[in-house]
């Protein structure tokens, strides 16, 4: 939704655009005109993660009918980053979210390392630079924004669409971004990076994050039925200390989560009244991590559970014939194949049901089964029977009576249970496939894609540059103030929330960083974007020194 | 090509079907006539058989740069057969040529078994029926047709676009049928099963099928040169008696063949004089073995083959604007990824370099490089070494040296390529993942497909009902002639050529089975389609039928 200044900013930028491209000239005012005329009010992009072919395919023959997704085929994505065959999330959601393929871990940020042959060459100047992302630039088009995501919030991908940082695993910095981005919507978990304490993930700098987001208006629910019941424009849910439970493990272990569909349908519910339209990035996060893992059910579990989330979508765009839906794997996962050593010979002739029907017997997930475990393992075969396997043969026993411990217990499970579904996996890591491309709506991608060009169709069909954007929003500060007459320094005394000053005579400007705020001459101003920090270089957007100029007369 | 006649039953059937969905009256034929506009003139269909997404992905990062394939990505296709979640490559043929999905080993006929949840079920008196493929359907409408594949010409996948038998394995039948099918373009292995002899792969029916594809006027040629010289418009090439060189190794093995792409420039550059249009079909065969192999050398070179093939048929079809090309894997195979338990840990920083740079070392694939093996293993290390394992360390050259004999051999140097080029295999089977849709042209299919939608799609762009056309050139023999008054009984005393003969008064007719011809009164006829045999019933054209009631007056 954003201030009327946002909006005013968003439309200018969007005739810019339009006018860059088209020359100018009153017949290049027509055309412009038209180009505006064909803008996507709404875009939902929607990740499910680490989820190859397979586990789609897996995952229609559990549920026994067509997947939403099936619908919505077009084409295929090609996920490598700048410096791997196989990328990390960070990156590929750095790539789907800015148009640039970065590095492992880097978030919002352009590489530093770039060997992948094709991929565009960067030189030394711009490492780490931050790069404008779409929900940014959804936001300078004056549209509403969410995020969602059932890991925590903060976590890599959907970091990647709302924050700036070069290590994914610091959400204390991706999740202060985050809260000062002014996104409408933010559902997911992560709630232990919000406040201070002293949880792994707790927050060191000493802010209370929760507080801020309650100061912000925001309408903070922590359950699903505080979720439906909200009323508010702006809320932010927070279901989880950490990361949400997998979809098929919620009912047993933590029935007071909402569902991915449910806080899609919701966000989009809530977004949708923003006349300038809106912009809403979806993650089902846990496919990647049951496939880390080898675990058939938590990918079915949440794939099942992702592909209700894009019914949801695609129900509302159906509907509304002016939304763009996008999904997407941001890349394979575990080498994960419906067939194995078992079925060398005989693939042939073997039903569906000898890979499906041991997948049934599972009541719930690799995590919710090996949750039931008692430290000494005594348990050990009545939570290999919540995961599916019953009747278990004397060699099967002999390697559950093997596990040392619980980690040991859940690798001899999905062995066990691989075995019996005839499922293959080669890793333990991400895989380097193309995976395929689902998208709805006017202007949808279509074909082959490079994952960057996720981000430009977005962006085009908003009616923004993201590169533009970019300069925009994350200029340098000692070369951007320097422009003003201001000398730039950062004030590191408090090191957990360092401060960028611009002084010019008397008159001194601090900009708290990974916040959106300018403090002049006493005053407190919001700006457009976030204060970023990247490898010792501050970053501000422009608006931030135009403000100076105008203030310190 | 095909007789007059043969253009004139087309025309009419193509009619038919229009009328039929267009109800009748002058409207109704203004309607159909519009439909006729909008046929599709020429047709190629291509498959990369057992090709994964990681195949083609590894292809591309070997290549350097993108593939012909990148710029036709459209969808995905569901690839299960009638009874099992993974397809063998005979009712995956049958599907995408016929229309219906089918059993194990089951070259264009109907399933005995159908237990996939949601394949359409089937009747017991329907059980193994003939079914009619699109390369008949465009014999009928007129069009001239060719099949290729790097395979022998009678393999399962070829075999199911010009053929049709219960057994993929009976390259005898299969062969007979295609050899009187009429097919004006033939190029591929096989020559052993045109041919009597002793080798196992050899006529036992006696019959010398080159003869009589020299009687039928074809060129009949067996090297490259004699390909690209010939001016005939039937050509016929039999380049090997049983499967052509892996492409990365011809020049060394078999120099004299033609690649798959100069078979596809000759056949539709003959093909294409044809004025009512063309089909072709074109397999790159060996993706496949070198799958069930796990030799990812096999894969890339015979991907990469497959993808010129590609090149030349969007190049024809880019030009013209009247052709529809489909290229598709029929199945997965191998579970092969980009990353295996090697890369578990630091996959995301591992270059491209990594898994290619050792995949470059290799000058022979499995096959040629095995081939160079002496029977006493002696020369294993040179061997390896034209595989690409070079620099053998000490645990390499141990785990040669305790292969026993080649095949153990072969699979050492996979596995220890595997390892140096950190992929990762699950199987030497089949796979059940969707594939990749590729499609260029008018009313080209794209989204999620069955692999029988593929089928009807091209019938339907060609003008043709396969359902009808199954029904008008496979009738049961004793009920088509009974309606003609005759009685049927099989001619068994030569086992290997059966005859079916129709009776009535005095008047015979005999019909050869696996050939399109009728003998009435001492005088032969050609019939448009073959007699064929299927689990102990006899199937004929309606033509037939209505031939044998005019000469028998």
């Amino acid at each position: 939704m954003g201030s009327l200044r946002n909006r005013i900013t968003g439309i200018a930028l969007a005739g810019a655009v339009a006018l860059g491209s088209a020359g100018t000239g009153s017949a290049a005012m027509e055309t412009a005109k038209k180009k505006e005329d064909r803008k996507v009010k709404n875009v939902i992009m929607m990740v499910m993660d680490g989820t190859s072919s397979t586990a789609t395919t897996l995952a229609r023959w559990y549920k026994g009918e067509p997947l939403a997704l099936d619908k919505i085929v077009t084409g295929g994505v090609r996920t490598y980053s700048a410096e791997s065959a196989i990328t990390d999330s960070a990156p590929a959601g750095t790539a789907m979210a800015t148009g640039h393929k970065s590095n492992s871990s880097y978030v919002g940020v352009l590489p530093s390392v770039v060997n992948s042959p094709g991929a565009e060459p960067i030189s030394e100047k711009d490492h780490f630079r931050p790069l404008a992302n779409v929900l940014e630039g959804a936001k300078q088009t004056g549209r509403a924004t969410g995020i969602i995501a059932t890991s925590e919030i903060q976590h890599a991908t959907p970091a990647s669409y709302s924050a700036h940082h070069l290590d994914r695993n610091n959400f204390e910095v991706l999740g202060e971004q985050q809260v000062y981005q002014n996104i409408d919507v933010v559902l997911g978990g992560g709630k232990e990076s919000l406040q201070p304490g002293t949880k792994e993930k707790s927050r060191k700098d000493n802010e209370d994050l929760v507080n801020v987001i309650k100061d912000k208006k925001y309408d903070f629910v922590e359950t699903k039925d505080e979720l439906v019941r909200s009323k508010s424009k702006k809320i932010w849910g927070a279901f989880s200390q950490r990361d949400l439970a997998y979809d098929m493990d919620r009912n047993r272990t933590h029935p007071e989560q909402p569902t991915l569909a449910e806080m899609t349908k919701k966000s989009i519910q809530t977004l949708s009244k923003d006349k300038d339209g809106f912009f809403l990035f979806v993650e089902g996060s846990k496919p990647d991590w049951a496939a880390h893992q080898n675990d058939p059910i938590g990918i079915i579990s949440d794939v099942l559970a992702f592909d209700h989330a894009v019914k949801e979508a695609l129900k509302f765009a159906e509907k509304d014939k002016n939304t763009m839906v996008i999904a997407v794997s941001d890349h394979g996962n575990s080498g994960i194949s419906i067939g194995n050593s078992n079925t060398t010979k005989g693939y042939d002739s073997t039903p569906v049901s000898a890979y499906i029907d041991p997948l049934k017997k599972a009541k719930m997930t690799l995590e919710g089964a090996t949750g039931k475990l008692k430290d000494d393992l005594s348990n050990i075969e009545e939570a290999a029977q919540l995961y599916g396997l019953d009747n278990l043969t004397a060699s099967e026993k002999e390697q559950l009576k093997g596990a040392k411990d619980k980690k040991a217990a859940a690798s001899v499970f999905v062995k066990l249970l691989a075995n019996r579904a005839n499922l293959g996996f080669t890793t333990g890591g991400h895989t380097g496939e193309d995976v395929f491309l689902y998208s709805y709506g006017p202007q949808k991608p279509q074909g082959l894609l490079e994952n960057t060009d996720i981000a430009k169709t977005m962006a085009k069909a908003m009616g923004f540059n993201l590169d533009r954007l970019t300069n925009d929003i994350f200029s340098e500060a000692r070369q951007a103030f320097k422009k003003a007459g201001a000398r730039v320094t950062v004030d590191k005394k408090d090191p957990a929330n360092p401060v960028v000053i611009a002084e010019r005579k008397n008159v001194k400007a601090e900009m708290p960083v990974n916040k959106n705020i300018i403090r002049i001459k006493g005053k407190e101003y919001e700006l457009n974007s976030v204060i970023v920090e990247s490898d010792g270089s501050f970053y501000v957007p422009k608006e931030a020194v135009r403000l100076f100029q105008k203030k310190a007369r």
